[in-house]
Order: structure tokens, then C-alpha cells, then sequence
């Protein structure tokens, strides 16, 4: 029995861009590969939500959000692990993919720029996350695609939280806001369609069919 | 009517040195700093818990419980915050205090000993902070002693769990630990006891008796 998840509409319509088959082929055949970075993402992705904090401390509507968000992050890190502790999947260190540094490349440096551009990463990264959640879930055994039918429940509507703060925050104009977030868009467009010898959960076109090796072997 | 709170036997037990009566006298003339440093820690404790999830990532049980304690924290800072907007407490960069770098500085480089160092500061710091919030909880206007009430409630087993892992995770034997959480719990009491020129949430007996110019107003 599959799991009846579809990608939400708010996300297929703010993606130009869908996730390309040949990455959900490949994390069918690699999915301890994926719990695991995926596991990583949840944390990073807190971490990412408390740097608002920590560098915008005087506005309180973006404090109060962020930390929440980060709170959900948290709680969907711990899910995560507990299940790769359920299916006995060995904890590695991962490389990071070249995902988020290629869209963080992209920030500019001056304010309130930066502060924009930080936050339509952020609705990218949370936005693209939910597509691959709807996408791989119904590919998945039963226990693994309702999990992921869940995330998608609980997080499709981060991006547009962003998105709002982008708004609200940057004091830059709507039409300027839509331009950058096009060229953002398209970075992100290159990052998730170009080739990629790494698979990771927010990787490209995977370049080898075969799967590294994970879980790695002890000798003999 | 003052809110009936006082310091638990688990934590008055832990400490020989309990808060200098200055500091609380200090607290009570300056709670819009003590709220925003309280901020700030809750923040801080959340980071902190986080730091062990990226250096220990491989042990599990550390993980999850760590994640969780800093779901808790961002809680309580976003609760904090909600009192500060109430009360109209403006926000203001506060420099960090002496007490959790002056404990760092302690801590020793090579692992296991680490991994304790850092175990037994958080629960030094999480239990001065239940302390602190027993024993200011009954001075405070009804809203907040009861919040610093509540709060006191919701952590005094912290300090605990930090304790847990120092014996379960560092493979140090339990005399080692004693021995060295009592050099630790000296330089603890030594900030707290010790003149201290900043008023913090952690800080030693004030060197002045006149609060320091917060909140800041506007020239003219």
C-alpha cells in the first residue's frame, strides 16, 4: 500500500522547476543516505532559523517566528533519528551537499539585503524540501511515506512564513523582492537539474547510478 | 500576594554557595535588564545544547535528549520575549556576561574530559538558573514571579540530566567526576560571590548600587 501524498499547490506553483526523476530513483536505492542527511537538514535548518536571532534580536515578530520554526526543526530532527535508530541505520558523518553553500554564495553582503536575501533562501530551501517530501513519500515503504507525508503536513507552509518576514522585514519594494527571488529561483533551478556526484537530500542529477558506500563496512 | 516559591531540595543540595542577597536586592531594582539577559541566556542554553549535537553527533541518546532541552529553552525565550513586548521593554544588545565564558575557560581540551567539562557547566548553569528563579520569584510583581515560578517547575531537572550524561557518555569513572565537578562548582561560586561591575542574569555581587543607564532613552 502506497502512501496518497501529492505536492501541495502553493508549492507547485512556486517552483518553476520540479525535483528531476532520476534524484527520487536514486534515493529510493540510498535511503539511509537520505534519513541521514535529512536528519542533518532538520538540524541545520534550526540552526539557519536561530542565526535569525542572533543577528536581528530587536525584531521581535521575526524572533518569535524563527524560534518556533527552529522548535519544529528540532522536533522533526528527533523523529528523524529516532527512526534511523528503529531501522538500525548507523550514524556517518556527512560531507554537506552543495546545495545551501551554493544559494548562501549568492547573499549579498549589505544590508537590507542580506537580510532578504537570507529569508528567500530560507522559503527555497523549506519550499524544495516539502517537493521532495510529496514526491519520495508515496515511493517509500508504508512506515517511511506516512513520516514524510506528516513533515510535508507540518512544513508546507514554512516557505510562505518567509516569504511574508521578506515582506515585512526587508523594507525593500514588492516588484524589487519578486526580481531577486527569480534570480535566486534560477541558482536554485541550476543546483537541484545540474549533475552531482554527491547524493544528499537536496542534491542534483545524480552522476553514478550506483550508490557509494553506505552504511560503510567494517574490515573483514 | 507574593507567589510561594522556593529553591528545591535537589538544587539547594547540589550548591554550597547559594545567590548573594545583593544580587537578588540588584535584580529587583533592574528586571528590565534581568528579563533581556534572561533572554539572552535562554537563547544561549539552546545554542549550547545544540553545540553538542554537531560534535557529538554519533551518540544518540545525547542527541535526542540535547534537541529536546533546547526545544524547551527556545520556549522559554520566546515566552521571555512576550513579556518584554507586554511590559514594553525595548530590546537592547546586552554584552554577555562573565559567568558562562569564565566557566569555559575551564574547560579542558582533550576528549573525554571535553565532553565532562561541558556536561558539568551545563548543569551548573542550569541549576544556578533554577536557583535564581526560586529565589527572585517571590519579590517579583504576581505575573512574573509566577512565570519565574512556572519556569522553575518546568527546569529543575535539567541540571540533572547533564549530570546523567556526564557519568553515562564520558566513560570517566564516577570518584573522577565527583572530584572534578567540585573544582568546577569553586569557580562557579567564585563568579557568583565575586564583585562583579555588569548586572546579568549570572552575575556576582554589584559593584554599584545604582542601575546602569537601561533602558536607554532617547537624547532630548
Amino acid at each position: 500500500m502506497t502512501v496518497d501524498v501529492s505536492v501541495p499547490d502553493n508549492i507547485a506553483a512556486f517552483f518553476e522547476t520540479p525535483t528531476p526523476d532520476a534524484w527520487l530513483d536514486e534515493a529510493c536505492r540510498r535511503l539511509p543516505e537520505m534519513l541521514l542527511d535529512h536528519a542533518n537538514c532538520e538540524l541545520k535548518a534550526a540552526s539557519t532559523a536561530l542565526g535569525f536571532l542572533y543577528r536581528y534580536p530587536d525584531r521581535s515578530a521575526l524572533a518569535q517566528r524563527m524560534s518556533r520554526l527552529a522548535r519544529e526543526e528540532l522536533r522533526h530532527f528527533e523523529q528523524v533519528r529516532s527512526i534511523m535508530v528503529e531501522m538500525r541505520i548507523p550514524f556517518e558523518r556527512l560531507s554537506a551537499s552543495r546545495y545551501a553553500g551554493g544559494l548562501r554564495d549568492a547573499v549579498r553582503h549589505d544590508e537590507p539585503c542580506r537580510l532578504l536575501d537570507m529569508l528567500l533562501i530560507g522559503a527555497l530551501i523549506e519550499a524544495r524540501s516539502c517537493e521532495r517530501f510529496a514526491k519520495i513519500a508515496p515511493r517509500l515503504p508504508a512506515r517511511l511515506g506516512k513520516f514524510y507525508g506528516g513533515l510535508l503536513a507540518s512544513e508546507a507552509r514554512h516557505f510562505e512564513h518567509y516569504i511574508a518576514f521578506a515582506k515585512s522585514e526587508s523594507g525593500i519594494a514588492e516588484t524589487q523582492i519578486g526580481e531577486r527571488l527569480a534570480e535566486l529561483k534560477a541558482i536554485e533551478a541550476s543546483l537541484i537539474t545540474g549533475p552531482d556526484d554527491e547524493f544528499r537530500f537536496h542534491s542534483g542529477v545524480p552522476t553514478r547510478a550506483r550508490p557509494a558506500s553506505f552504511p560503510r563496512r567494517s574490515p573483514g
